[in-house]
């Protein structure tokens, strides 16, 4: 039974990931629905986080939901949003039991989905696959607790930890299989970040291409003083796809104005001395909605959020490739002076990618 | 019988492996006899390079070695040099086949070791496994054809390529395991090497530990005024191992004396611009009889070598934390300012050790 659990709950947390950066506010959650051994109906949170997976997964199932097994990946809402309460939609269709991975740390759900449900007379089990899934899922509870979105950082580097030449030449470092396995990456999530100095040295597009996503993730620049190219590749399509701008509350008036005319969506945030605060700005983006965080540097930006101990997941491409000491560094000054201050990360994954390699840190638990 | 070829090939390569360090200036060749499909005798070079991996294996195998097969990673040498040659002794034993896998370019050997096998009949094959076997005696073959030993170059640096804080803290970035890794490195070369200012900073010990090996590496220090401390590991222990420095003429005459007194070998090189030019070093160090150089840094060192094309193969091992900008680099300034201009490597492996990761990578063929 309970490695029938999760069997189920595995294929429920990799329908859930479908949904990773396109489901924001919202939580990128799987469903499953299991008649007496079969897979009746299968669901995930759809794209601007409606319909739930639930309502998909019901939906799918029909009258054969009755006397069913639902696996869910998070706690069944049950307050009535923009839409009614999965918790009620489960006990409507007559589910005999309900299997969820983790509880939902929202207020307005937290135990209440399965007190609901308990109350309908559903069995609820709760706890299976539980760690995968707050690993999935920690995005959302990072912002419903905290406030900030999952921040990943991805650092692609020569050998010896070199982003670009002392002349700024950077493309490409990384092979196109590397360059392609990131724009996998940016689909997973809600925006891609990156400082001002990137913005104005590369005039990056930070879209995802060749994939043929429906949602593009928002593209958002990091600038304390909005001194960005107006006639770059962000400006030029900030009306198709969002660019939100972090800024200093001392940026020129006439820049601020000057963004908001070609459609970027500018977020005042507080300064650390001269700099943006990172915690700053990851606040903004989170009060505005975002679960998960892509960023890609530069080595200004990359620094601050590291000594800021605000970076969750870091991937590193590295490329068979050395430039040496005068290129530009892939993570700038971060204050650290003694060994044991310089953040540390546990190796959660480690592959090829083409002809280079990707490592996978995560912060210690 | 290809494939009975090569599994006894891979078997002599695996033999002559174990000799990997400690047979200079003599390659580290492998011997297995086989007589009936029974291994009769195996050899491999034995430490300082005699005896050679013929005569182990003909001693093993005595009587057996009569209508036998000969597998040898390296063509048996042909004149009479401190031992008598080992294609001689080979048709002494009487084995009916003898079975090479990569010719020796020794001009006083290449070609006419099989000569003499087939002048006395017996039956010679070639290439097998020949691209494995000419990588293991890379260096053998190197110092013959360039004068110069092989280099691998050891790196062990923070996510963004650092090897110490902006203080000099360096011990230890990586873990035990990584650290255990890097003795057995050691071992398996020549010579370890370090440049002057690792010297100074790290008084390093540079010996093997922890693994009772018979002939510990040679110690090499590459400093142009061999500004080096005199009452360090280095001088101190210089009569029971090797140190040896590689220093500019123009090095103070009472430090080279000096450095003669506590028993170093003295190296003079020729400078290029202010620097010692790698090229002078490595042809002192293949003229001493070295074959493969293990050079573990500092990054001054590193980006000479890498700059002059003279690393063959790269060592990176990754450790999970982030040092910042203000860290020592892994690998110093190297004047490329094109991408197109930065030395390219491939991955030949990718794995973990302990919390550490670690890339090889090889000079493109």
């Amino acid at each position: 039974m309970i490695q029938t659990d999760e069997r189920y709950m595995a294929l429920a947390l990799e329908l859930g990931r479908r949904g990773q950066g396109r489901t924001w506010p919202n939580p990128a959650v799987g469903c499953v629905i299991v008649n007496n051994g079969r897979i009746v109906g299968r669901g995930w949170t759809q794209p601007s986080g409606r319909p739930h997976a639930e309502t998909e997964a019901l939906a799918q199932a029909g009258a054969a939901a009755k006397g069913a097994t639902a696996y869910v990946t998070l706690e069944p809402c049950a307050h009535h949003g923009k839409t009614p309460p999965c918790a009620q939609a489960l006990i409507d269709a007559q589910v005999a039991r309900v299997v969820v991975a983790v509880k939902d740390s929202d207020g307005r759900v937290s135990g209440k989905g399965f007190q609901m449900l308990r109350d309908a007379g559903i069995e609820v089990s709760q706890g299976v696959l539980a760690a995968e899934a707050a690993r999935d899922l920690q995005g959302f509870f990072l912002k419903t607790e905290q406030g900030r979105p999952f921040v990943t950082l991805k650092l692609a580097t020569t050998l010896d930890g070199r982003i670009a030449t002392a002349t700024g030449e950077s493309q490409w470092i990384t092979g196109p299989e590397a360059r392609r396995a990131v724009h996998m990456m940016r689909a997973r999530h809600d925006a891609v970040m990156v400082g001002g100095g990137t913005a104005r040295a590369d005039d990056p597009s930070l879209t995802v291409r060749g994939l043929g996503i429906e949602r593009q993730p928002a593209r958002v620049v990091v600038s304390r003083r909005l001194d960005l190219p107006l006639m770059g590749n962000l400006a030029r399509t900030a009306k198709d796809v969002p660019v939100w701008l972090a800024h200093g509350a001392d940026a020129d008036a006439e820049l601020v104005r000057a963004w908001e005319g070609v459609g970027a969506r500018l977020l005042p945030c507080d300064l650390e001395g001269v700099h943006l605060a990172p915690s700053s700005v990851l606040q903004a983006l989170g009060a505005a909605g975002l679960t998960r965080v892509f960023c890609e540097g530069g080595g200004a930006l990359a620094a601050s959020l590291l000594a800021a101990d605000l970076v969750d997941e870091l991937l590193v491409f590295g490329a068979g490739r050395v430039i040496g000491a005068e290129g530009y560094p892939g993570v700038g000054a971060m204050g650290v002076e003694r060994l044991a201050d310089a953040p540390g990360f546990e190796l959660a994954d480690l592959r090829r990618v083409g002809a280079d390699v990707l490592s996978t840190w995560r912060r210690p638990t």
